[in-house]
């Protein structure tokens, strides 16, 4: 059974296919045709519904897409889905991770706690639709280390760790990132749905 | 009976005077050896409270204090207490502004719903605190309109109305504002506590 994947990154191919052995797991580098679904939503669930809805639609094929996004509990959970445009400019990872440090300049350290979320979608061809969500929970810190990882992960350090999640090796990252976890997660429900 | 209201502002203190008829309602300008308070809370009743014990600490005097913000809600309620620092820079309104119009650009006008809430507190000399909250909802508007107010008013439109609180004389404002509406909540708390 195909399942594709809304998402051109080679390496998040390869961790879904690693977790959904059995499953012919694709890319959109296979469907040239699919444009970028629009993220309109105001949540992580919205957003990867969204996607895997269109994505499934145009392909015919069942879909997964997640959405995903760093959630400061003094900022009530914010950037969440607005993680990627938090300055305002889409993908500036370095304008969004320094006004996040300038937000929380004034706040306690001891109330620097935030998580990672992601949340992934399953959509059949025939509309239904199926969410997970994982989460990586940890804190902030005001001095950015590391050079892995992308966006906000030279400033933040999971629970049980010392090192930021930019510090770590993408194997490292993998095992416990919110979004393997999601995709784990979302493994028994493709199985339920769509078993081989 | 004497109340102290922490704030240097002619405008706050005129507008506690009408609401609090029979007190004698003094401002910072008699106490000029009470510095700032730090607003390091992480709520607006925190702050609220944190300001209202310290005036009242340091006076001896029954003490007014408030906070107040723009809760937006596809940002969860955000800039809310970090409303005149939210790009980083504190105070600078113009900045403010155009970083919130920045990162709800995607969102869909009808998602832009919003309010400003205040949180007023007393405190007594012995210690003993109360607060009240006053709300007014509304929703932004993408282009700003307006000179009067401060802040996010040039994009507020509170709800039964069609003009920003910037298109409103002082009047109209301290009619419907959070503010107001979070001190009248809290005379009868005064008259309570401090019956003349």
């Amino acid at each position: 059974m195909r399942i594709l994947l809304a998402t051109r990154n080679p390496g998040k191919i390869a961790e879904l296919r690693r977790i959904l052995a059995g499953f012919d797991i694709v890319g959109l580098e296979e469907f040239p045709e699919i444009g970028d679904v629009a993220e309109t939503g105001v949540t992580f669930e919205d957003n990867a519904l969204l996607k895997a809805r269109e994505v499934a639609r145009q392909s015919g094929l069942p879909s997964v897409a997640d959405d995903s996004g760093l959630c400061v509990d003094v900022l009530n959970g914010m950037p969440g889905v607005f993680s990627a445009r938090w300055s305002g400019r889409h993908g500036d990872d370095q304008a969004n991770l320094d006004l996040l440090l300038a937000q929380v300049s004034d706040v306690p350290d001891d109330k620097l706690t935030a998580h990672f979320t992601c949340v992934a979608a399953l959509s059949l061809p025939s509309g239904e639709s199926r969410v997970a969500e994982g989460v990586l929970p940890g804190h902030l810190v005001r001095a950015p280390r590391g050079s892995g990882g992308f966006g906000y992960d030279p400033i933040f350090v999971p629970d049980g760790d010392s090192r930021t999640t930019a510090e770590m090796t993408a194997d490292e990252k993998d095992a416990i990132s919110h979004r393997g976890r999601a995709f784990r997660a979302l493994a028994p429900i493709v199985h339920e749905l769509l078993a081989p």
